[in-house]
């Protein structure tokens, strides 16, 4: 074992979720990593075990406590903890595949989701979270993002891809997207699969895939190549 | 009841999964929204209900056939059905606020959830797919990504969220990140409070929050500036 996610979390029922399922699910059943999910309210203020209060300054809606929320992070993570603190946030970096990979590296993540409003500044500065974004879109809470980065991170640990699941990654890999595929039945409601595919001749069909691979990189994301142009 | 979700997808027992608890599970059992999950694999070939098979011009892996996913498609939409129909996709256009918003105004979406390399190109002509990315990362399948899209979609469906949840969306919505939030206490591990906050002057309050949120925008995300500017 070395990979451990720990998430924290108003509703630690959300997980494994997804995450119990098919690829990950067999990988947590054999033990390739280990996840916990952690209900933040332990650490809640009170007989009521509050967690947020109103923002200061105004505003609608509801602010998690910098307090409670160090205390729920110092209790999954005490000092010298090495593993990184993400909090998933719309204001965060946005989501890599780069990021993915070097985290299947490491020992693990802490990653504290938000719900509310978000959660008091000063407890982001103080405990060192790491912001991400899973995309320029709003969700009811960090949960489902995680769901989403850990099913990113774990089919990329030791052994839990096999050869049937292999190589989507090169996806982003070489900054282009992947080109189309085709199977079998060769005619479907009339139409082929591009002749270039069943020739049998491997340079063509490398050239064709790398041709379209460019092409709708070009269409659909001109701003990858740009920014695999600046680099 | 008027927004719709159909997923077609191998996995149909990641769902509801985190969309049956919290925000979008009241929504669920209140009746605001549908959502039915259907298995792919009872229009697979064969008594072994085969859907996949290896790509055409070779390659690790394996592709959905179209024939499968025609008919898999066909059964949840059959003509005439309005709804959007899309495909989670790392090659899709990224998903966004605004085609959130557009979605949650319609009559539901139909989302097929992809696995392996991918699914044969002719379908996703011929049943006029429109591919959707939630990130430039690799997930194990659709399914995760299917989640988090309706998760944003049904909290912007009418009566979802009450007022502890509103507003959030004003983060993508002015084209800014949202600023830094702060609660009670006053004084967290020697970190105050902005007094500004707390000065009890609006005018004051919505300056900082601005010049806050054009600044975090900046540093993090000067693209959504360059974006706005565009436009």
């Amino acid at each position: 074992m070395s990979f451990k996610a720990s998430v924290l979390t108003l509703f630690p029922e959300m997980f494994p979720g997804p995450l119990g399922i098919s690829l990950a699910g067999r990988a947590l059943e054999a033990g390739r990593f280990a996840l916990e999910a952690r209900q933040i309210r332990e650490h809640g203020i009170g007989t009521h075990r509050m967690v947020d209060d109103t923002p200061a300054g105004g505003g609608p809606g509801m602010v998690m406590r910098a307090d409670v929320m160090a205390a729920a992070i110092d209790a999954a993570a005490p000092d010298g903890d090495p593993r990184p603190r993400l909090l998933m946030s719309p204001r965060g970096r946005p989501l890599s595949q780069q990021m993915v990979k070097g985290w299947a590296e490491g020992p693990g993540l802490v990653i504290v989701c938000g719900r509310f409003e978000g959660i008091d500044e000063r407890v982001i500065e103080a405990r060192g979270l790491e912001e991400v974004s899973v995309g320029d879109f709003i969700l009811s809470g960090g949960e489902i993002a995680a769901l989403a980065l850990l099913d990113a991170v774990v089919r990329l640990l030791p052994g839990v891809m096999g050869k049937a699941e292999s190589a989507s990654e090169e996806s982003f890999e070489n900054g282009l997207l992947e080109y189309p595929q085709y199977t079998r039945p060769q005619e479907f409601e009339g139409r082929e699969i591009p002749q270039v595919l069943t020739s049998g001749h491997h340079g063509k069909v490398a050239e064709w895939r790398r041709a379209e691979a460019l092409r709708l990189t070009r269409e659909r994301r001109p701003d990858l190549l740009e920014a695999s142009e600046e680099k």
